[in-house]
Formats: C-alpha cells, structure tokens, sequence
C-alpha cells in the first residue's frame, strides 16, 4: 500500500500525477473547492482528473463521486478541499484507494489554535502511519506550468520557466504569482505548503536537486522546524544548484509577528545567517531582490571572478553602476590594451575607452553593440553590465540585440541589462528577456545579482569541507557532566569546566584546587611563583565581579593572605554557597585575549560565537557566528571576518597571533558540544591566544548543562 | 540692460517667461533646433514662440527671424541651439535685445575639452558682464509642466505635479523622464542644467524655496564647483522643504568615472555626506530611492515620531515589514487598548488585533478599511503602512479608497500604500496614486521612504544651531604660521602647534622647550616629576617612530640620559636635521584617548574628524566627519554617533569620560580652521579626555600649513 522510499523523497505525484482527484470540488463559484477543480481542468492539464462530491452529480461538467472509492481507476494525487472536520475520513478513504499523496488546501489546523493542531497531529500520524505524503494543510496547493498542472485555488496561472518556488505563506505565494504573470516569469514548479504537516523545505529541495526543468530554487520562509535536516539538504542542494532565501521574522519586533502568524518558531537570526551561509544558500532581503537574483541565475552563466564590466551610452549610470560594485566588494575590471585599442578604432573621440565604457549619447546599436562586443571579450572582464538610457539616436531593441548576440559568444560570462527609462525603453526590456538577459530598472540593482552570483560562484569554488575530529577523553568530560547532574546543578565553573577542556585537548594553565591555605602554598610552590589565585565555588560563576581573583601573586605570604582574603570576602557576599577553596594557577601573560562560546538555537542546535575579549565583545558587539559541527574553512572565516581581526593579524607593528590555535579551539569545542547535547551554554573566555605558532592557553571558562538533554 | 541682482536670483524668465526664442530652429527633423521648437509649439506653451534661423522662412510654420534682433517684441527667454562656435555671437545680439535668461543646449564646451572650456569660460563672462543669466552648456532644457513650457529637446513631456528635479546628467534626466511619463509621476519643473557655466544647484534651490507648486526638490548630482555656496542654499531650503539628493561618484572608482565624465572635481565621500548631513538634506542611493522618497514627501504630511502601524491582510508581508522597521531603527507603534478593543469588536477572532494588525486573507474592503481607520485613529501611531496581497475576497480600489478615507480624516500622520502583486491589483494601486497615497511594490521599500521622512522630521525638529567662537588669541597663532612660512615649512610638529593650541583655548601639558640637557634638568624642576621628553624639531613630525619620547621619567638622572639619547638619536636618524632640543612636559594620566583632525576638502573646505585614539581610528576607522564651522549640535553627534562610543559614555563600570571637554575642542578647532585657511591638515593625537567635569588635554599636535592659501 506504501509507495517505495526512494520514490516518496522524489515526490513523483505531485509533480507528475497521471490522475488527480479534487476531493470537495463544489458547484459554489465563491468555494475553494470550485476554483481547484476549475483550475485543474483549465490550465491544460492532461491526466485524468477526478471529482468527489456526494451532494453533485457533476461539477462544471466533471462527473462527480460519492467518494474516493468510488473512482474506478487509479489516483496519483489527491486534492483535499473539504472542511477541517471531515479530512481525517477523507484520507482513511485515500489510504484504502491507495493514494500516496495529497494536498490538503483546506484550513481550521494549526494555524487555528489547539483543537486544530491537534487535528493535523493525527492527520499527518495517520498519513505516516500509511505511506501518504501530504502538502498542507492550509495551503495555496502546487503548480507546475510545463505540464498544465494546476492544484490550487491560485487565481493565476504562471508560464513555465526555470525558476522553482516554495512559500511557506499562501497569502505572499499569491501576490507574487501575480506579479511573475504580470512580468512574464516563468516557474517550473510553484509550491505553497502552509502547515507543513509532513512536506516541507527539505522534502522539496531533495525533490528538485535533479529536476532538470529547475534552474534555480527560491524560497520564502518565516522559520524552519528542523534546522538540522534543512541544513543536510540544503548543503546538499546548493553544491548543485542555487537556492535563494528570503527569509522574514529576523528582528525581535518580526519574530513576534511569526510567532502570532503560523506558531512557527522563529529561530534567532544569527542562526538562519550561519546555516544560509554555511550551507551557499544566497540571502535576498525582499521579494524584489529575491526575483532580481533568480532571473540572473535562471538565465545567465555563473561568472568566473569579480571584476565586471560596464558599457553605457551616458555617463551618470555608469558612475552608479561604479559605485554600486565598489560597495558590493567587487571591482572593475582593468582593460588590456588590445580592448582600449579596438574600442578605440570604432568608437568616436570623445568616448571613454575606459571601463565604464561610455560609447555616448548618440551611439546607435551598431556602435553600442561593437563596444559590449570588444568589453565582454576581454579576458579581464568576468561579467558585464549593459546600461542604455533614451536618447535621440538610441535603438533599444537593436541594442538589446547586440548584447544577447555578444553574450552569445561568450561563455561563461553573465550579462546583465540595465535599459533605463520607461515607455522609450519597455520594447527593448522585453527584446532582453526573450533573449535570456536578466533586466534591471537601475544599474544597483544589477550589480547586486551579479554580486549574489560571485558569492555563490565563490561557496562553489570552495572545497566541501569536513567537520574536524581530534582524538579526545570523551569519558573525562562525561563524568564531569554526571557528576554535575548528580549535585544537580546546571552551572559548571572553572574548576569542572577546565577538566572537561583539558579531555577535550585544550591547554589550560598549570593549577590546583586548594581546599586549605597550606594546600595553597605547596600548590603554589609546585607550580612556580608568581601564580594566581581565583576562588572556587559552584556557586559563583563571575568571580571577578564579587573580586574574587588575586593576580600576580610573587611570594607566599602573599598566596596566604590572597586565600585568606578570597574564602572569607566569598563567604561573606554568599553565607551559604559552596566554598571550595581556591584554584592556584600559574600566572600565564603576553597573550591576545579572545572569546569562544556556544549558544543552542532552538532549530539548529549548538551555535559557536567567536569574537575578541573585552569591549570589542560587549560594547562593539563585533563576533562571528557559525553552526556546529565547524569545518576548518569555517573556523577560518569566523576569525578573519570579525572587523577587529586585524589586531589578531598584526595591526600597528604587533605580531600576527596564533590564528591556527584559535581555529584548533574552535574546532575543539564544535566537537564538544556535539558530543554533548546537554551544553546548553559554554564559554571560553579568555582564550589568551599567544604570538603565531606559540598556541593558545584556555585561561577561564564556566559551563551551562540542561539535566536532560535539550532542556534549557 | 541688467535685471536687477534679486530678480535674477528668483530666475523668473527660466520659469516663467512672457516671450521664448528658439535660436537654431532647424527644419531638419533630426536637428536638436527641430526638437526644441517643437516641444514649445506642442506642448500647451501660452505664450510667444519665436524662432531665430537666418537660412530658413519658417519651421513648423512658426516664422523664422534672421537674429534676435529682428523680433518685434521683447523675449524673456533665449532658448541657443546653435553650433558651439556661433554662442558667443548670439549671446552678444541676446545683450543687444536685452534678453537676461538663455538656456544653451549647444554641446562643445567644457565637456569636449580644452578648447571647449575656453569658449564656456568666454561665454559664461559675457553673461556675468552682461547681465544675462545661463543655464547649460551642453543640457537638455527647462521644462514646467503647469505652464507647458517645454524648453528642452526631451523626447516626452510630463504631467503637472509636486517634485522638481534638477539633474547634472542630461542623459539620466531623459531616463527619468521617459519613466515618469510611463509612471504617471508630475513635476513642477525639471531641469538637466549641463555644464552649469552659470546657474546651479544652489541657484535652483533657491529659486523654488517658495515655489508654491514645489513640495519636495530632487537632485541629481555627480558633484558640486562651489561647496560653501551649496551648503548655504541647501540649509535655507531644506528648512522649507525636504531636498533629496542622490549623489554617484562616490566610491573610488566612481569618482575616477566622474573625472573622465564632466571633469567636475569629485570630493570626498565623506565630506559630501557631511556636508548632507548638516544641511538636512536627504540623500537617496539610487534613482529609485530617489523617487520613492519624492512621492512620499510630495503627497503625504511629515510623521510626528517614528512609531509605525501595519495593517496587512496576510501575515508574511507583515512581518517584513516589521523586520524593515526595525532594520531602519524605528519601531512599531504599541497600540492602545481602545484600538485593540476597537478592532475587536469587528474582526474575525483570527485575526491579530495587535500591530501589526492582520485582517486575514478573507477581508473585504469594509473590514480592510475598518482596521486602518482603527489604527491610524491611535494616537501612539505616527504613520500607517497598508499592505494588501491578492486573494479570493480582496477589493484592490475598493480597500485603497477606504485606506485614503481614513488618511483624509488624520493630520500629519503619512500613509503608504503597498499593494503586492500585478495585474490584479494594479487598479488599486492606481487609485491610490489618484488619491495621493505613495505605493510601493514591497513593504521594505514603503518602510524605506518612511525612515526617510522621520528622518527629515527629526532635523526639522532640531533648532538650527549657530556656529560657536570663543574669545581666542589669533595673533599668537597667526604669529607661528608667519614664523613657519618665512622658514618655508609646511609642517608644524608639536613646539609650534602647542602655542597655536595655546592661543585657542586649548589645554596643553605644562612644558618648555630645553635646548641643552641643563635647561631639561631646569625645566623639570620647575615642572615637577614625574615627566616626559620628546624630541623637538621642526623635520621630525613622527617622533614615536623614530624612539623620540620617553615617558614617566622619575629623576634628574633619568632627564639628562633621556635628553642625550633623544638629541643623539635624532641626529643619527637624520643628521641635516633642525634639532632644537627636548620638549620637558608634564606627566599626564588618566585620561582617555582620542583624536580630533581636520583634512580640507577641494570644495567643502575644513573637514573635522572625531576617533578614539589608537586602534579605534587605525584599524576600526571609526571615525566621524562634520565640516566646518560646527554648531554645538554638530560636535556632540561627532562623539555619539561612532561605534565606540559606549567607551566614552562609560562602559563596563568605568566612569563617563567628559564629553563637553571634547565638544568644546571640536568646536575650538573648527573655530582655529575656519580663522586660518591656510591650514591644510591637523591632528591632536591624542586629546587625553579625564572623567566627566575634569577637562581634557591635548598632548601632541601637528599642523601642515599651505604657503598661500588654498595651495596643499
């Protein structure tokens, strides 16, 4: 009765159904259920299509059947617009009828309150249970142009192209179906999957990764509900095709709005950011970028490096398109003389042979289509961007001409239109897409598609990368959690947090727990004056703000007083805390202080931060976030993208520190807290990271422990 | 002959003019003189419409004059679309006839070369003699769409409306034009004014500072001749009326475009956005900014705070638009429990009730507008975005005449549309425009305009601010700068700079200048140990560099090894070297560090900049610009508006450090540059900064004069 496995992942019959059935097709105009069937029968569809219905003999002239059962040949795909209350029976219907997937458009689920989500948890339990795979509930439904398959009640029917969608919000789906038909885009699949009850971003992403028909995947979401299989399938995915996000609920203000919209969890944002970008998905920041980035990858090639060039016939959108690649971080490419040369041939004096390439304003499309000719052929220039304004002379359409036909020499090389005007310019914009060159109204925009291209053509160009393991005392660590547990207690300060570093490969200064001031004092002469002394109690967690750390100790009678001072001043500010004693530890200087720490979104799992000690941490909030488990790559970015990593590179005449221990540690404590769930929170601060190839010493560091695992 | 200074700076004739000449009517269909007569017989131009051509009878059965000499009647308005060569001959007969506005669209001139630069520059001091004001070389015209005066060979002629525009590129000018036709957008005059031999920006921004049909001024700027002239006008005007300005050049590479473009000199970046900045002019990064900034000005009132309300009939465009809001640092309004309740009492209970208030996808009209007419009647609300996606039940013109009702019954509370979608909801987009309510494809870019208008609303509100002088002794400073240009030096190192710090209010270490290690030893004695010497000498500038200051010198002994070292050091660094001694100062401790500089500008002149010392300015090049003069105001937003500034504010336990020593510095030096312009660069590096009511001193300075003012 199952469909196989390997077939449910591709999700064959809801993309390719030979037969659908609209199971609640109404006679009412106004239903859902009449604009489903009526989409489904008037969009060329040519499977078989089905209605249910037991009050109608017929709608709009399908026959219709009491029931599924009752549909005397095989259904692929079953369309569900009956109420909430009645879905449950409907699906025992299609599970007899050997239905293994469904759409239900209908609403009254989660989004409705508890009485609702308790609905769609037996709903999705029972299409579990018998092998159904289900879009919905409470969608807009699916539709795939190529083949006239139109399973939704979406009031517009777009053209098939290259570009795949999926929107979690049916509302947002609609209004850009009907801007794409308004633009003439075109989709080879468009996805609304509500609830996400069972399908949802990673089914689909699979599911399109080989379709040949998709260019580019692009997605609208306001959260994810398993961060960890998203990011297997979108590594996966995006290593073979782009996927463009644009992802809403970012701020506080917004992920409140989720919270109150779909009930989704709306996961912090420097999570989404890490996972987008430790996986090559591209961030857009609006539905506008999001269609300028996916008409430049459905249509062009990938570039092979930054450096873009420019023709134009007037030279105030140059300059913008200038500007605007100087602010992506990206450059103009430097002309070879032979370029400079055969522009110079052709075009007149006054021109600039200079990238911009300003041909004027009295260029035709001759003189227009001979410099774009001559710039993008130029082994310097990796894209180009074709600027056009509306002069007396111009030819919009010859020009758009020109450029597909030089693009069309090229490979390799995207292109990017920029025709500037309005009704002047509207013949040769259309010229550009029915040649396949994506058009922008100003030249920013531009540039920021073949921005988002470098970046993703620079994710390609990087090796996959592993999570790194070392050889490590997993089962130090495990005791100390046990113990830790067994107190119950959450927090774990220095003392236990050093042990689980030290199993964990980290270098920690030499030190012991001094329960006494005698014990203190052979500490002290054992490891080697001057040391320091920091009280020890699993209770106080910020021995400093309580002045519970002495420093520089050079002699004993100052190791006695210290201890003296720390055990009785601790005892004083907390009468009924654990007073262990003190940590004696070498006296350790000459080091960068930097921090490493874990948060746990609640999507993601473990998030590593790293960031330099002191203020640029707290008052200039200048850290880097990045997933666990960490490939070296990773490790490496967290470093050198923080804006204050030129005091770790050598600024002002300092020495380069030791970014390969940094990287060492971080990597470490990836693989900490993933062999450890129950770390809810970790930091290593300070790490003192020495001058380059001088290692790095784990000075401090507290630990935060849920008593089961994925408790806060 | 000349009219009289106030009516010229007004520009009447150029806007309102009795009587247009078009010099160069040409039958040549093709010829820029064609174009030209015919937009002024074509356009709905009430008055008279000469054509001077001495080869031909008539043009467009317009009768031709051989000169302006031969009309009969005065002429207001010179309209040259002659050959560059024959300008300065036309010109002449346009004295003659007492014509005292030409526009000259004839291109050759600066733009073409030094020949052509000769020719503007004869042409632009025949008018200035003359009394004849010139718009152009080399432009596209003047157009006003009111009057029908369309004195510009612009293929398209716009409606009548609230913006006017004024643009350096007369290729951009024809883009945007051709776009506003196409969108439907009015001005109330546009105008390319080309090489700018005479009129400019400043002239136009004064000139429509009281132009009752003008709401909002648009520019569109590569760069500005006259900084000091711009900045005048800019500050007048932008009091009456929001200035918006987008400004291209200004990357690196951009500002190389603009040199090879209209040779116009490009600033800084930072001293334009300075310069903006202080003047209250809103700038736009693109042309599409620009106008989604314009038409919120030009229809909509200012907002009286920054508390925004969404109204939204799904959920996901909602929330980016709170994401936008936040991004843009505004907020979303709280609402009050009487709107709560309000809307209540007639929504669904699905609905979210709180801001951002969703009417679900069902709404009709009635509920659409019953909800914005709830929540733009809250007083915490200031401003109103109206999103509407497409779906089964949505009234597009319906629920943009309900959101303009609801706007009609509000005082100074703007509304913005952002109707998603295409086909479908382009009605209700339109209706929007006939109602005078901004529309904008994607919530961000509504937010966008929003952020702008607070912003403008917020300089507003802040009292204009005068510059400050202090009584200073500018003899003392003048007499250094003599000694120095007699010597021939340009720079000053810190013996000169602390007696012109001195003379200006400055506090500065107690010190002497020792020229043998005897006067150290005295000098120290009379100053009081602990104290510091530095090399002094007029050729080194970068004393540290070279070992040149010891610091906490604690005894004579240690006063007369610094001295010796220092004085040998140097001579063996650079033995030609003047080395006049040791500077003995004052051990200062304590303090914070931070540096106040000052660059001039080639056309905004002194230039401030404000960092903390160190690696605040050298690696985080966190820095803030103001130019010259500063107002109080002007001095406290440099220190707050920095990143580190948290540092100064008292982060991390430590005390505040004293702000108003520093304001007061900023203010003193830009007092210091302003009196002596031949200061080309300064630095006091460091302005040790104590805790707040404990002042601040200035340690080490260095100032780079010009010999004649102006020179580098």
């Amino acid at each position: 009765m199952t469909a196989p496995k390997a077939a449910n992942r591709a999700l064959p019959h809801f993309f390719q159904p030979r037969s659908v059935a609209v199971i609640g097709a109404s006679r009412d105009e106004a239903a859902v259920g009449h604009a489903c069937l009526k989409n489904m029968i008037s969009c060329g569809y040519a499977g078989k299509v089905y209605a249910v219905n037991p009050h109608a003999d017929e709608v709009l002239g399908v026959k219709c059947h009491p029931s599924v059962l009752d549909i005397p040949d095989p259904v692929d795909l079953g369309l569900i617009v009956v109420p909430a209350r009645f879905v449950l029976s409907v699906m025992q219907e299609c599970a007899q009828k050997a239905i293994d997937s469904v759409i239900i458009i209908s609403a009254g689920f989660k989004e409705s309150g508890p009485e609702g989500a308790e609905l769609e948890r037996q709903v999705a339990a029972f299409g579990r249970e018998h092998g159904i795979r289900i879009v919905g509930p409470n969608c807009l439904g699916i539709i795939v142009p190529a083949i006239g398959l139109n399973a939704s009640f979406a009031p517009s029917m777009p053209a098939a192209g290259q570009m795949a969608i999926m929107s979690q919000s049916g509302a947002l789906a609609t209004a850009v179906l009907d801007w794409a038909v308004d633009q003439g885009f075109g989709f080879s699949k468009f996805i609304s999957f509500g609830n996400r009850a069972d399908v949802g971003f990673s089914d689909f992403l699979h599911a399109w990764k080989d379709d040949p028909d998709t260019r580019v995947i692009l997605i609208y979401m306001e959260g994810v509900d398993n961060g960890a299989t998203f990011i297997e399938a979108a590594r996966q995915v995006s290593r073979v095709k782009p996927v463009v996000v644009v992802k809403s609920g970012g701020t506080a203000a917004g992920a409140r709005a989720v919270s109150s919209h779909t009930g989704s969890l709306a996961g912090a944002e420097s999570a989404y950011e890490a996972a987008f970008r430790q996986t090559g998905v591209i961030r857009a920041h609006s539905v506008e970028d999001l269609f300028d980035y996916a008409i430049a990858f459905a249509f062009q090639p990938l570039p092979q490096g930054e450096a873009l060039g420019i023709v134009t016939n007037a030279g105030g959108p140059g300059i913008m398109a200038t500007d605007a690649t100087e602010r992506a971080g990206l450059r103009l490419a430097n002309l070879e003389k032979a370029t400079v040369d055969c522009l110079r041939t052709k075009l007149p004096p006054a021109s600039n042979f200079y990238n911009p390439v300003d041909v004027l304003g009295d260029a035709d499309a001759d003189r227009y289509g001979y410099a774009a000719s001559c710039l993008i052929s130029d082994p310097n220039v990796h894209a180009m961007v074709a600027v056009l304004t509306p002069q007396a002379m111009t030819q919009p359409v010859e020009c758009a001409n020109a450029v597909a036909d030089a693009a069309g020499r090229q490979n390799g090389k995207p292109i990017f239109g920029c025709f500037m005007g309005g009704r002047m310019m509207s013949a040769g914009e259309r010229r550009l897409d029915d040649r396949r060159i994506p058009s922008y109204p100003v030249p920013e925009r531009a540039v920021s598609a073949f921005a988002a291209m470098v970046g993703y053509k620079r994710w390609l160009d990087r090796p996959a990368g592993q999570p790194v393991t070392f050889e490590v005392d997993r089962d130090l660590a495990r005791q100390v959690f046990a113990q830790a547990r067994q107190d119950r207690r959450s927090d774990l300060g220095e003392v236990e947090a050093r042990q689980v570093l030290t199993g964990y490969g980290f270098k920690v200064p030499a030190g012991r727990l001094a329960h006494t001031s005698d014990e203190a004092l052979a500490a002290a002469a054992g490891i080697g004056y001057p040391v320091v002394l920091k009280i020890a109690s699993p209770d106080i967690l910020h021995k400093s703000d309580i002045g519970g750390v002495r420093v520089n100790l050079t002699s004993p009678e100052q190791v006695q007083d210290a201890f003296d001072l720390l055990t009785l001043r601790a005892r004083r500010f907390m009468p009924d805390a654990d007073i262990w004693g003190c940590l004696v530890q070498e006296m350790v200087s000459g080091g960068r202080e930097v921090i490493l720490g874990v948060s746990r979104d609640p999507q993601f799992g473990p998030l590593l931060m790293f960031g330099l000690g002191g203020i640029y941490v707290e008052v200039l909030k200048d850290v880097a976030f990045r997933l666990a488990p960490l490939t070296r790559d990773d490790a490496r970015e967290m470093i050198t993208e923080i804006r204050s990593y030129p005091l770790l590179a050598g600024a002002r005449g300092q020495k380069a520190a030791d970014s390969g221990a940094i990287v060492d540690g971080l990597l470490r404590l990836s693989q900490l807290v993933c062999d450890f769930p129950e770390i809810v929170e970790m930091d290593i601060n300070p790490l003192s990271v020495m001058d380059a190839d001088h290692g790095a010493v784990a000075m401090d560091a507290r630990i935060t422990i849920a008593h089961r695992e994925g408790e806060g």
